[in-house]
């Protein structure tokens, strides 16, 4: 483990190939080649983002010299969503904020007969 | 919105002091130098992290010309934690798998006798 392992988890995650590949590893353990396939990328392209994710604890690989399929790893994921958490009452006010204006406009829109 | 504005703010987050500062305006709005006091940072380096926070949707600024308190924004927060949900699912079944063998270390301690 990081000494800082939410920066390294939110790191790893600020990438939308290295999101892409944990999507992919959410359906099964894949090879590096299969991981590669859908992007345009080369091995070592995809090979170094795998390395990102492995050392923010995101995927294990296995320790099989020629197949070593990657696996997702949930456990820093649960903690970035635990921090995001204790923001959720900001984003569910200005939610019913937008909420109570629309039903504002739609109060006024009654009232002048639209 | 930046075009990939999911990795904008997971790189946002990726940061201690980015995120004790969306930490301290979760309590309220706050000057640059109010937020500054609690680091042993200089005004720029401060100003420096909050245009990184801004550019990510994360704060928002006043315009008044001396006094520009900064704001938290949760939206950004909101859709990270929207892409973390997906992955929910898999942090529950590893605790449960975890629950399965603290259960099972119990038993076989009752059948020793221990």
């Amino acid at each position: 483990m990081l000494p800082d392992h939410l920066s390294a988890t939110f790191s790893a995650l600020a990438d939308p190939t290295r999101r892409a590949i944990l999507a992919r590893l959410a359906s099964g353990q894949a090879s590096v080649t299969e991981l590669a396939n859908p992007f345009e990328m080369s091995l070592p392209a995809i090979s170094k983002h795998l390395k990102v994710l492995e050392r923010a604890g995101l995927i294990t690989r296995g320790r099989e010299a020629q197949w070593r399929p990657c696996r997702l790893r949930a456990g820093p994921l649960k903690d970035a969503a635990d921090w995001l958490e204790h923001y959720r009452r900001f984003w569910e006010q200005s939610f019913d904020r937008l909420d109570d204006y629309l039903h504002e406009l739609k109060r006024k829109g009654k009232r002048h007969g639209r």
